[in-house]
């Protein structure tokens, strides 16, 4: 029988042995046993992957090269993400779930075996690191053919809570410095696994995006004594024009500066450093915002839109007082039929080019109508 | 009549006045007269976009709205970079080109009129800038159905001494800060219009990796007192296993920590900061790397593959002697059928995960048969 936790918002939390050794979460509101054994043949796990620094640009590549081999747009009937049933032994033993979270099979990153550090960086001849870390698989639904949007707000809810028992969890690893839940949706980015769910990245160094928003928030509080990101908010609320949403404890924005044509920034209204730091009460708030954006997100074109849902959090053990929780959804669609890809200038000077007005992209949203 | 100038390598530069205002330059060898005039009628210019700060990275994003509209893969038939025929009135009013450089119709960044200065960075209060710059289109052939790597080594050697008379003009314009040459092919990553061509960025600011690389070799300057791509051109000789060509004055390597499935940089043996400094004999060699290299890519696969190929200079005022010009190819292939997509990692963190080690690319690279 495996392991039972409560958590908030009425979820149980139940633990059980994949039979690789790896973990699978089962967060329930229903009460159920999860009793399931996996009943699959024990298969090697991969080798932990290594971290190359880019001396360019002092960031950490990881190499993972075990992946490239991984399972590639499979039928619906041999979903790994599916319930197991008597014809198909998936990643998920039992014939039903809620939300669940487990190891990821083919991870990026992993935890490492031992004393583990990250060699110093010192240009070309910094030597070589281990790919620490976690990933984990997180799967919304056992309907294989809905969305995000499609979810009931009290199963976004259970999500939620899952999302910060991890976000708990993972925070008190050693070797892991920031963690990000995220979403990929659609073929065009890439989505290997059409079922809906999500990644959690746990990494052991801080992503270069998180390094610069830290270095550029840590300057802006030393020169004007304010938390960066709250000015943000603040200066999104007075703009009000590029405002898509919100309720009591929630605001959704195309940020000024968006870099994608559709691009959608989800914040509390009382700031907090992450998920786990959220209060009950933004907790409960947050499926119905979290809903009606991307509700209004395949309403633009009448079509399902391929994005990347990431939660941007500060870091696990710097910068606590200096970044904060959102949620950022961005599109790569510009139109039906048309995306914008990251060519020459994005890609390899870092410089975007938007084709479109954030104001024109937050007035199309605003005017999807949805249904009540 | 155009103006003509005469260029190292027997090239000679023609200038012509498109109908709308914008300038074409002819580069050719055989001695054109290049009297064509363009009869197309005269179409509104578009107007000037807007630099907005991402004020969480302090990042400059270039908004041009007015390309949202610009031409998608037109057919051959309505190629706007085919010479001008009887039934077609394109880019190129003559009947046959060899190199051409013309002003884009629809540019991300334009000259600004009059006194003109970028906003302080004051966080998210920075004001509005002007998307100060200039976009060029370059036509590397006027056979539709090209691709680099089919072009003679006399033409690669007149596409060069164009990208260099480039420099040279652009450098000389006071609100250009940045100049980056490039080359998208595919339909994979974006490629509107298939003819043969590169483009050519001027930017009015340090685009935000040209930005960080010079932050990191400054640093490694101040603590080693070397250059720090020069120590990584060593690394690339010494460790061997990763260099996929070389000649008397180039090396061609697949780098120790590449982000792409296949990504190569081709580098003077001969460090210089820019394309304008290249010495003529450093000129003179590139054709035959260059060609071997875009022939190593496609062999691998048999396949073309999609390919950003950039020029990575140092910037036209400042780190002059940190940076260094290198061309930098990027293929987002990983294998028939598959792409390396940016992802939550990449996309939303910065956060690189490589499926395949760069000594294996190497190695696929090195073993493409080329023909004689």
């Amino acid at each position: 029988m495996g392991e039972s936790k409560r958590l908030e918002a009425g979820v149980t939390r139940t633990d059980r042995e994949m039979s690789d050794g790896r973990t699978i979460r089962y967060y329930d509101t229903q009460g159920h046993a999860r009793s399931a054994a996996d009943k699959r043949p024990i298969e090697e796990q991969p080798g932990i992957g290594e971290l190359r620094l880019d001396p360019l640009v002092n960031e950490w590549v990881a190499m993972a090269a075990h992946r490239q081999g991984r399972i590639f747009l499979p039928p619906k009937e041999l979903c790994p993400l599916c319930p197991t049933h008597s014809d198909l032994l998936t990643e998920i033993p039992e014939s039903d779930y809620e939300v669940v979270v487990f190891d990821n099979r083919s991870p990026s990153l992993r935890p490492p075996v031992g004393d583990w550090a990250l060699p110093d960086l010192v240009g070309p001849d910094t030597d070589t690191g281990t790919s620490a870390g976690k990933c984990e698989v997180i799967c919304f639904t056992p309907d294989h053919g809905q969305s995000f949007k499609d979810l009931s707000p009290e199963r976004v809810r259970v999500l939620l809570e899952a999302w910060q028992d991890r976000i708990r969890e993972l925070s008190q690893k050693k070797f892991i410095e920031h963690i990000a839940p995220f979403e990929n949706r659609g073929e065009e980015i890439g989505v290997t696994i059409s079922h809906p769910h999500g990644q959690i990245y746990a990494y052991s160094y801080l992503p270069p995006r998180v390094e610069k928003m830290l270095r550029v928030a840590r300057e802006y509080k030393e020169s004007t004594g304010h938390v960066l990101f709250d000015d943000v908010v603040a200066r999104e609320i007075r703009d009000e024009i590029r405002i898509i949403a919100r309720n009591s404890e929630w605001i959704a924005f195309v940020p000024y500066a968006s870099r994608y044509p559709y691009e959608i920034h989800v914040a509390p209204l009382r700031p907090v450093a992450d998920l786990a730091e959220l209060s009950p009460r933004a907790a409960d708030a947050y499926p119905e915002i979290a809903l009606e954006v991307m509700k209004r997100l395949d309403g633009v074109f009448g079509i399902e839109m391929a994005y990347i849902a990431a939660w941007h959090q500060a870091p696990v053990r710097v910068g606590r007082d200096l970044l904060r929780l959102h949620w950022q959804i961005t599109s790569v669609r510009r139109a039906p039929g048309k995306l914008k890809y990251l060519a020459g200038s994005e890609s390899a000077m870092g410089a975007f080019i938007m084709d479109m007005r954030p104001e024109q992209s937050a007035e199309q949203l605003r005017a999807v109508k949805l249904e009540k």
